[in-house]
């Protein structure tokens, strides 16, 4: 039985997992939450070590590893100006001699969400989650869309509001200016989990504006939503999102597009990091 | 020698031509105008019962046939519920036996602007073109994005001014809305070819603020604008795009990001249509 090795750092908690090419999440195990980068390595190091048994224990063989990495690990990594698919990579074999794949949580989620999710069988649709962070991923044409650096698909930095808040990225009225957690929380001045109705339509309106956009430049008519914050205004924010959907995607082909809440199973982080891997050699997306 | 049969409807004006696989033009044929549809097929299919004579005079053999279709003919098509592929299938294959395929104007815009333009040996970049309507394409990963319906690209319903104008499709603040010719000469009162400097640097200031977007989203450095409104409001225009992608790309990924004028050479409707052609048999992106 052919296995991966699914890396999840995007904090959800952080974790391994032996994934087979089903989706199902044979054995995991849970890496100890840490600050630094550092911390980090040497937790996932100690933790690898215990792979290759948990690998014969099930009787399968590893054919790729995929990591998923979230918005903190990515920004220490940035800031350190350390190469994150070289580290790991580095660090995988070694235990195991397998490839090495590494991709933004974001992506991570859309791959997972075609694979296992609301948008299986589909051809065309864009992901987004919602989080500290803002990030995403599209699929065109059965394809996640690479780009030239391989970023394609992270909508945080797309304007909803031209003259909107300042965005830590330089620029105004970001998506992820608008949305994301520390947003939200700082403009509501209440905790994410305590939201008052229009504050959760004004998420909704936001998402939507974009996702429409998108679904008018695109020719994708579906549009997944997941993370923290639609778990937490589902179907409130969710309703403003399709509203906004249904008033701004009026030409021939984007008419009647969707927006729907994320579908993949739990652990759900697993199953992005796993979806990175299989999408690298052929088996996802 | 290989040639492709160029059909061009997007009024600029409607010609045929028979194009080389380096975009050399060997021989065009003028489509006069016509108002409605029944017309523009009738004056197709006169001419093109010459181009068995125009093909083996260059001493070539025809390989395959591109159309471009502007917004006017698109439009008349969908108005009468008819299908552009089938109706120039049926007409050219009355004289010549090669696939036929049909693109919007703006795609094959896209097309032409990486194999002869400003995106010559680009891998990812997004094309707009701005006439009586706004249309384009965007090229990631090296491929042209077809979409759900293959429509992807046609970027005329972005939404720029989430409280703008009402567009004709229904939404408000579409990019189409904003700065289309009509849109244009609708806010200042007069002709395009007579403009402010406010009007042009708003104009640019609208196709940056999408062409940011872009850029954050898909991963691509690189905007090619093109089209009337560009040829007319030149470097003004483009300047004040750039300025607005300067203070909007500002993630990692899209730092130093461009916006420039279309170099496609003339005839560069024919090319289009020839590079759909191509396009579609391997030759073009």
């Amino acid at each position: 039985m052919e296995l991966t090795l699914a890396v999840d750092l995007t904090g959800s908690p952080n974790g391994l997992g032996l994934v087979d090419r089903d989706g199902k999440v044979l054995d995991s195990l849970p890496l100890a939450p840490t600050e630094a980068l550092d911390g980090l390595w040497e937790e996932l190091e100690g933790v690898l070590e215990q792979v290759p048994a948990r690998v014969a224990r099930n009787g399968g063989t590893l054919s790729a590893c995929g990591v998923a990495v979230g918005a903190t690990v990515g920004d220490l990594a940035g800031a350190s100006g350390r190469d994150l698919l070289a580290e790991a990579s580095r660090l995988v074999s070694s235990v195991v001699e397998v490839p090495v794949h590494v991709e933004d949580g974001g992506r991570a989620f859309a791959l997972a969400e075609g694979w296992l999710g609301a948008a299986r069988e589909v051809e065309n649709f864009a992901a987004l989650t919602i989080d500290e962070t803002v990030s995403g991923g599209v699929v065109v044409d059965g394809r996640l869309l690479d780009g030239a650096m391989s970023q394609a698909g992270r909508i945080g930095h797309w304007i909803v509001e031209p003259e909107g808040r300042r965005c830590p990225c330089g620029a105004r009225g970001c998506l992820e200016s608008e949305v994301s957690v520390p947003a939200i929380e700082l403009s509501s001045g209440r905790p994410l989990t305590e939201p008052s109705y229009e504050q959760m339509r004004h998420v909704g309106r936001m998402v939507g504006r974009a996702a429409a956009s998108i679904v008018n430049l695109l020719d994708v008519r579906l549009v997944v939503c997941g993370g923290r914050v639609a778990r937490e205004y589902a179907s409130t924010m969710i309703l403003a999102a399709q509203e906004e959907l249904d008033a701004t995607c009026r030409i021939s082909f984007s008419r009647g597009a969707r927006i729907v809440t994320a579908k993949t199973p739990a652990p759900s982080g697993l199953i992005g990091a796993a979806a990175v891997a299989w999408n690298r050699t052929g088996g996802v997306l």
